[in-house]
């Protein structure tokens, strides 16, 4: 088991030699006359002597038994050892008769006496452990490892050993026989709450949110928010005390995977548009003015000079495809909305997967460019993340998103016949959707072409940005588009005009002061190409493939119109 | 030629029948008495008459022509046709007697009467056009294309030639004889420059930079740079008046090579860390304290709250790693610093390449993985980007970057000891290097190892932050490293420490106050795994790589302290 063994050099801290203990010698100091003690006096130091040469005992006990158990020294890169760590997906009945080292989170324990299980946690996987007395292993490593607390992080070696398949842990057709148990990094005790609670699925009503902003007189329930304790008596853990703890509730199963994918929506996005000839750029935050002509935005000062967080990098992606000739680009990045809306799917800094392109004839080019892109995303996704998804599931029941390759595409006006046919008669044919019309539409085209996803094109031009081209063919309509997951919208984009006189006319149009938008009106007076593009938030990509409830599941630390931490 | 035909609906501009000119006929009026006129009256009815002809006949002559010259009406997307287009990259020997279609800008032109020459310019390439009078083609489509204004973005149909090689486009060996030279997007006249001088090769002060707080009465070149115009008597543009106007600026072959070498280091950086098992995490840019601690942040207002923008993403990179078991994580996000420097290597927004992984026995782990990726991206730009450093060379001449693999690796007492020898007796090894003894350094190094890439580790405690680890086995040194790019700095990084009391009481050491940093040492009270790290910028990378002389170069839309536009 050379492999299990810590590195030789290492100090064990319970090895150290425990501090002479001369209490009880005191007495026996040469010189000093000795004193008639009580009986009592006798009994009181008997008991202490007592304690002492147990407390030696066990400490010497600990530092012979520090090849079986006992807490590593602080990893300040000592040594380098020819360890090798096993990880718990590899643990299959394969492995079954190896000696295996693993380092992982402690999820649970349990027994004690003869015997105890410990659960570890490691990414997406779950592992059990055995600990059982015998003629080779010190009694004592028992006890110490069920006194572990959760959450620290262990070195366990072991023989792997096939078992009766129980769906307790992912790895459920083995276990570790355990030979050796050492703390890498001890867990404090006080956890907010267990991981093991967190990865309950079923929710908790987040009381505690609207009593966030309550005086400190306010309900249990905000009480045991603000101390950081459990939210709920079902056990169940309550959203705000999650995103108040992120960083342990991210070690949640469904969490590991929701971020794991997350990534794979930026690599599948990315891995699309690069084979396309794509090129990533990044566009300043930093702005002059207000990115979009709105108000909602965050100020700051830049030496001096008012300045504003980007709401969007529509004019620089815009510029870099059309004006400065990289033709195909895209950016992945925040973006900031100082939006006071608190929903489902709004957040004060999202990601934003942007994209932007030339096109030669007609923008269909641009329209047929990102339905590859997001069939490909999809297909990735279900390909290279099934292990993920089924982790997700496991807390967040879903069904699996459907789509068809090619996209299904709609237009607006095919859109609205099936909404005035389906409960909306009086639709207005030239307005936006509402939220609710946006559900219904989604639920309907789902009876009606079994997908989740499809294309809304030619939307009115009245509920379009100045800076959308109008339908050559018909001036109340406009070459934009929508995407849709699950009923909701995902992506908003359209061909943007590129000759400077029309940008100035439809802003006017629209009554916007030409003075605020001069610089981006410039910027196609020296020759532009025909273009289009749109935009994506990465948080509500995730939330939606996966069906979740809510866009905070999708963010790592969400920020909106009441969290500013952690 | 039907594939460089228009779109046959496409109602041409050129093509519309001139408003019919009446003036010369009022007199014919019926019913209307004759009124004698003057000589002189005559003779101007008799000019005015000639000269709505010659504008007729002119507008007739265009639109019988318009299937060889004109201006296509504006791209709303009228038609889908089957065109195709050439890449000017693909006009090679192989083309020579194929009809093709090209759209590009249109870099310059010359010639008149008989015959007239066209530079096209598109993403990293130029080609010539020739127009040559013959039977085919009307006399007036050479006077049309020599007065198009450059940067308009035109299609050009016709047939490609060999012709004897020469210097002056690169694609040297080939040109398009034209059959049709149409505009597409029509520049205005008054450019800020030309690309073509923004192309030559050399530098030009920039006194504007300095001009640029004067006042109106400042200097010619501050006026000129102000007027937009180009800021020097010898052709050359001075970086003010490019920046001042970067989506012209980004057109030249230098900085469309440039661009797509900074997204070639993004995906090779993720490439490599993908492939080791990296996740992508994006962290919150807005926070509720200084992300370092230090005062030069920009700050904000979140509903009413006081807010900043992160300095970098440290806290949250290793809570992700370390914390949340996510243990190999990345990020490509703005970072943000408020610092007022004006050097050729500082800005006030960059893009950080931030990685953070946890490790079994040593940091050294961690180097390794970072050496590696570094040769990665070195290799990865050299092989599939050549043709674009062979365009940043012809305009910003340098010698390649070399480096060895695996990477060079010196402590710093080491490279003390080599400054030491060389010029710098006195340096004491438990100071940080300036920047002299940095570049110093680096020439050294070259000379010695024939690399400009190294590693020196085992920075001095003193010089790094509270959160490093420190050497177990000198409490003088401490963990960490930096890695350096012909001499300077580009990433900095270190084992840090993952036990809530060491980093309480290492920053104690510092002098920082715990309340600034509770939340930090909060979340690793939970268990930690040790762990390390680095964040490099990106555009110092590009910058380094390609040996440009300042970080704006590398920096599409740069922030400095003097400039938040465009």
């Amino acid at each position: 088991m050379a492999a299990a063994e810590p590195a030789a050099t290492a100090a064990p801290v319970a090895a150290e030699p425990a501090p002479a203990v001369s209490g009880a010698g005191e007495a026996d100091v040469p010189g000093a006359k000795p004193k008639e003690l009580s009986k009592k006096e006798l009994r009181k130091l008997e008991r202490e002597r007592k304690a002492m040469e147990a407390a030696e005992a066990k400490a010497a006990e600990d530092a012979a038994n520090f090849k079986f158990y006992g807490d590593f020294p602080l990893n300040q890169s000592r040594e380098v050892t020819d360890r090798v760590w096993t990880r718990l997906a590899e643990l299959t009945p394969a492995l079954v008769g190896k000696s295996v080292l693993v380092r992982a989170r402690l999820h649970k324990s349990s027994g004690k006496g003869k015997i105890a299980f410990v659960v570890l946690r490691q990414a997406l996987e779950t592992a059990q452990v055995v600990i059982e007395s015998s003629d080779t292993l010190p009694k004592a490593m028992i006890k110490f490892a069920t006194k572990i607390p959760r959450e620290s992080i262990v070195d366990i070696a072991g023989v792997v050993r096939a078992v009766e398949p129980a769906v307790s842990c992912t790895q459920s057709d083995v276990e570790i026989v355990a030979t050796s148990v050492h703390v890498v990094s001890r867990a404090l005790s006080e956890c907010p709450f267990t991981v093991e609670n967190a990865m309950r699925p079923g929710e908790v009503a987040d009381e505690e949110e609207a009593a966030e902003g309550a005086t400190a007189e306010g309900s249990a329930a905000a009480a045991a928010a603000s101390a950081g304790e459990e939210g709920s008596s079902s056990g169940l853990v309550s959203q705000v005390v999650r995103l108040n703890n992120r960083w342990i509730d991210m070690r949640t199963l469904a969490n590991q995977a929701i971020f794991r994918l997350s990534s794979g929506v930026c690599t599948l996005f990315r891995e699309a548009l690069l084979a396309k000839g794509f090129v990533e750029i990044q566009t300043p935050k930093l702005l002059a003015g207000a990115s979009e002509g709105g108000s909602e935005v965050f100020t700051t000062t830049y030496f001096g000079k008012p300045a504003c967080l980007a709401q969007s990098p529509q004019l620089y992606k815009q510029m870099a495809a059309a004006c400065s000739d990289l033709e195909r680009v895209f950016e992945i990045g925040p973006v900031f909305r100082a939006e006071n809306s608190q929903t489902h799917r709004h957040l004060c800094e999202f990601h934003g997967l942007d994209m932007e392109m030339t096109f030669n004839d007609h923008y269909h080019e641009v329209l047929d460019v990102f339905s590859d892109l997001f069939c490909s995303i999809f297909e990735g996704l279900q390909t290279r993340f099934a292990r993920e998804i089924a982790a997700v599931k496991s807390q967040y029941p879903h069904e699996d998103f459907k789509w068809s390759n090619p996209a299904l595409r709609l237009t607006f006006a095919e859109g609205v016949a099936l909404l005035k046919a389906n409960g909306y008669p009086d639709k207005d044919p030239l307005s936006d959707l509402t939220t609710a019309e946006e559900r219904t539409l989604g639920a309907l085209v789902k009876a009606k072409y079994d997908t989740d996803f499809f294309i809304l094109d030619k939307f009115p031009m009245a509920v379009r940005p100045f800076y959308t081209m109008q339908d050559p063919a018909n001036p109340d309509l406009s070459n934009s588009y929508d995407f849709f997951m699950r009923g909701e919208e995902i992506l908003s984009g359209a061909q943007r005009v590129h000759d400077p006189a029309m940008i100035a006319a439809q802003a006017e149009g629209k009554g916007i002061p030409l003075p605020g938008i001069q610089s981006y009106i410039d910027a196609f007076k020296h020759g532009a190409f025909p273009h289009g593009g749109g935009g994506v938030g990465l948080e509500r990509v995730v939330m939606l493939f996966l069906g979740l409830n809510d866009i905070r599941k999708a963010a790592m630390y969400p920020r909106d119109p009441r969290r500013l931490t952690p």
